[in-house]
This record gives structure tokens, sequence and C-alpha cells, in this order.
């Protein structure tokens, strides 16, 4: 498994707003120690508020890999970008790439980090050969978050699990499965890009067995098992990942699943209910340990009331992991 | 998708037994009529008792893909194999491949097929790139087999039913997602070979909308539910297949799951619940209308009274697909 090289500088090129730079943010708001800056574009309407710098002097200040954390205009690489990232790596930086174009496949780009040995990493496309995975039992424990949908806060729930273990001096390493996550530790593998029969196996790579029995490894979870398009990758990871606990999440707000007005949003108790029963044929200890709802769609005044609610009625603690922490969910299994 | 050219003359090779031919032998179990006749090589140990043809005689009687259906010995093709496949190309026979080892890669025999205008199908590795699924509803009926594990009969299964259902002129179509399957049928989507995010999406791709509300697709299964190794693969056929009907697939011999000695087989009654919740996530009306038991292992005397069981305890009709058909189970749905 490779590892990114940090720090990074954040390139946000000519990004047309703020949400365009979602991936630069969460690399941002989760690991701000390894960002030096960032790097704008004319017309660049995103900014996370860092230093902004140039390409030799964010590297004068250490900076060692250019991280393509923006959505690009068009879906296409344009030749501004090209020489960006061809003085970057002039200068001496890696390249990580965040987007669905990949830099390996422009030839001239390409072709020079070969010829400078840097590296050029497209994080959405694993270049690894999985093995098929087996369900095997591994030493150290698991933690996976599992979604009543897509895009409810999975990520930033993992990433507050690490921090609050981490705090409290538990033994605990988050593992990525998307480019977001990847970019934040530098290392994972984009689950839904891998090829069928080894997802599973994929998981099972990143979240190896742990020398330490009571190592957690924080699985960060994928799609959802109510959602059509992406179940599968969902189910991948219960198996692959073996989790001794779930946490649930859920974004209350939501009318339908993500992108599908015809699908209805699962009831929270339906998601507790399948995924334990799926997950127990890997891993007869495997429970739900907590729900944490991202409450950022909500009208402030309903939240407590609301968790309040979820906690009586599922016999589990809620919270917002990135408002309110994960203690009451990590005071479950410390 | 493609539609593979028939009749088919089956390339056997230098099978080590007649266990490395079962793909050929699948083909001639339920397409006999698609089939002209066999060609073995020197030390071929398979046999399926069908004319043995040269590539030119076959030709003549109509032959117009050759197929290798038989494993080849050490996991390549041989420089034997590949003087066969030449003289076929120039011959006139476009080739569907079976193997692992992709046509394709031999770069004389991919560049000779490209000079002569024919088809090389490598059907264990789709080439067509799918949408990411909806799970949006589609007119038309579809069946789907679940199975407690991998290989236990649902290909045969799913055959049968479609074979019973026409003989009753019923509007019935099957629709491969493995190797074997793909060359019974001669076209179809191996499903575990499909990048993840695309997985339900072939699927709805090979099992489309039908104009005819009474048709039934009847789609492949693969994998199980409590297979580690698989699930994912099963999930996506599950929702990609959003199945009106299921049918449950057993080999009651098995003391664990496929390939993995430590991971026991589920109870019947859990996967039968299990696959219904799920199913019912993209399809309100999906249920279980039968179990079909791969008895092929079993001792004789003991088969009707496990079958009855079976009835008595599930509520459904169960029988061996193989050697007494699926009239009771297609009775459920006609």
């Amino acid at each position: 498994m490779y590892q990114i090289q940090t720090p990074y500088l954040l390139f946000l090129g000519d990004a047309p707003d703020q949400l365009a730079a979602k991936t630069a943010r969460g690399i941002n708001d989760w690991r701000p120690e390894k960002v030096v800056g960032q790097m704008s574009l004319e017309n660049c309407k995103a900014d996370l508020g860092l230093p902004e710098l140039g390409l030799q002097e964010a590297y004068d200040k250490g900076a060692r890999t250019l991280v393509l954390g923006t959505a690009n205009r068009g879906g296409v690489i344009s030749a501004v970008w090209m020489d960006v990232l061809k003085e970057a790596l002039h200068i001496g930086y890696d390249i990580a790439n965040g987007l669905h174009n990949k830099v390996n496949d422009i030839v001239d780009v390409a072709g020079l980090a070969t010829q400078l040995d840097k590296n050029i990493y497209d994080v959405r496309h694993p270049t690894e050969q999985f093995p098929i995975g087996t369900g095997e039992k591994r030493s150290g424990k698991r933690l996976l978050p599992v979604g009543t949908d897509c895009s409810c806060g999975k990520m930033y729930t993992s990433l507050a699990l690490e921090k609050e273990m981490l705090s409290r001096g538990m033994n605990a390493t988050f593992r990525a499965t998307g480019q977001t996550g990847i970019l934040v530790s530098g290392s994972g593998a984009s689950i839904d890009a891998v090829v069928a029969d080894f997802m599973a196996g994929a998981v099972e790579t990143i979240a190896p067995a742990n020398e330490d029995p009571n190592h957690w490894d924080i699985i960060e979870g994928q799609g959802s098992l109510a959602h059509p398009s992406y179940s599968g990758v969902t189910m991948a990871l219960i198996h692959g990942g073996q989790p001794d606990a779930m946490v649930l999440c859920h974004e209350p707000t939501r009318s339908h699943m993500r992108g599908l007005p015809h699908q209805k949003v699962p009831a929270i108790k339906e998601v507790l209910s399948l995924a334990t029963t799926l997950a127990q044929i890997v891993n007869n200890d495997a429970k739900f340990i907590g729900i944490c709802v991202n409450t950022s769609q909500m009208v402030a005044r309903d939240i407590e009331g609301y968790l309040k609610k979820l906690e009586d009625e599922h016999g589990l603690p809620a919270c917002d992991p990135y408002s309110q922490g994960t203690a009451k969910i990590v005071d479950m299994v410390s």
C-alpha cells in the first residue's frame, strides 16, 4: 500500500464555488497539520482561508505533494492546469489527484513524472491488484459506519471517532475507502472503483490483522444497503470489514435516497437490523454502538429533541459527530 | 449488447479430464441445437460424445464461432492452441473464450482478427461501459435464483426455469451473468468482473424493461449473501435485478461455504428472510416462489424425504431442477 508524502499544497485551481473545493476542505478540516497552504488560479471562487502560496514558495515551506482537491470545470484538465502540474514536478512535488480524470492519462505529464522519478497518485483509480476476500477472522478490532443513505456523513463520522479515540490514548487508525479519505490519510483504496470480485479483498487489505488486539481500524463507510446503485459496495465493506462495532449514520431531512427521487429512505430500525444480521455472518459479536446524525440541514432548536428521541427509540447514544464530537459513542467501547 | 454468432464448434483442446470441459458441457447440455461438434487435440481426456470435427469440416457444417470451453493446462494459452485460433480466424470463425486469459491480449491473434474483421469475445472480461444503476421500476417481470452458497446450481436452475416456461408458451429469456451462461445464451455480462460502481447498472442493462408486461427475465444468480468473498455481487444482482420472484438454491451436503473452511453454511430460513427484506427495498412484491436443491451428492433414497421436509418447513415447492424439472415452481407464477 502506498503512502502519499506530506505536507500538502492544496491546489484550488479555478474552482467555480466553495462546494467545488470540498475535497480540499475535508483535508484541511481533518489534517490541518499536513497542509502548508492553498494555491488558486485566476477566477477561483473557493477559499479555505489558508496562506495563498506559489509552487516554489510552498515547496520551500516543506510541501512535498500537490493535491488536486477541486472539481475541474467541464470535467477536463485544462492547459493552464497542465502547466502547473509540470512546473510542480520540476520543482520536486509528487501529485495526488482526487478527480475522476486521471493525471496518469496525460501523456506528457505522466512521462515527465517518470523521467523525474516523481509519483502521480490518481486516488480514485486503484492500481493495486487485490486478493479475493476470505472473511477469515483477523486480530485487532474494527469499526464501520453504516448509512441509511449515501453522502450522509460516514467519512466525517469515521474521522471524528478516530480523533476521539486518539485523544483518549486509544490505538486507532482511520482506513480510507474513498478519494477524500485517501487524501486525508495518505493511503487506502477507492472501493467503488475496484472490480467486483475483489471488493471484499480490498477492504481486508486496507484493514489488515493488527498485532495489538485492542487496536481499532475505523473503516470509512460507503453507500447504503438501501441505495440500489451502490448497495453491493456497502455489502462488501460489511463482509470485508468484519466490524466488531458499527455506527449508524443518518441525515434526517432527506425526502428520498440521494439522486433517486423514486427511492424512499429506509427506517433507521430496518437498517440497524439488516446490517447486524449481515455483519454477524462474518463476526458473531458485531453490533451497533451508536447513531451519528448529520444535523447541518436541521432547524437548530429541533436537534436535541430529535437526538433524545433516537436514543430512547433505539437504546443507543446519538450525536452529531461534527458539532458535538463522538465521546458518547466511544464510551461504549473504551 | 453483443450477440455471439452460432452454431458453435466446441474446442476441448488438451483437457486433462472431463471436469476441465465443464463450460463446454454446460453449453451442450442447454443448447445442443447450437452445437455442431467438438474438436480435441492430442491427449484430450474430455469427451462430450459429439461428432469430432476439424475446423474446416465444422465450418462447412455451419459452425461460425469457435468456443474455448475448456480450462487450459498451466493457465496459459499454448503455442498449439494459438495455431488453432489463427487457422480458425482464417477460415472465417469468430472466437468466444470462457477462460480467464484473454485472447485479445495475444497480439498476433488479436491483430489477425482485426485484419480479417472477425470478433474475439473474452466473455469473462466485459468491455462495455455500464451506467450506474438507479433501481427504477422496469416493465416486465424478473426472476432471480439466490443461493445459500456459491456453485450450488443457480445457472442450471435459471436454465431449467427458462426451459419450463418456454415449454408452456410463456415469454421468457435467460439473462447470463457468468462466462458459461454467456456462452450458452450468446450474450450477457460477467458481473463479477465489472467495476463495483457499475455492478447494479450492468444487471439493469442485461435485464432491461420489456414491452410485454408478462415477459420473464430469468437472471443468472451469482455468489451468496452469506459468502464473504462475493456477497457484494449477490447484493448488486438483487437490487439491479429487482426480482418479482426468487428461487432459493441449495446444495445440502456442504460442510462449509465453498473455499472457506471457517465459514458455515447459513440456514435456508435465514437466507429466505434476508433476501426478501433486501429485494423489497426495490420491489415491494418480491417473494420466494420455490427451492431448488442440487441433489447430485445426496444418497438417492434420502432425496424425496428431504424435499418434502423443505416444503413443509418453508411452505414452498422444492425440487431438483436438473433431474426433476421445475414444473412445481413455474406453477407458482403461471
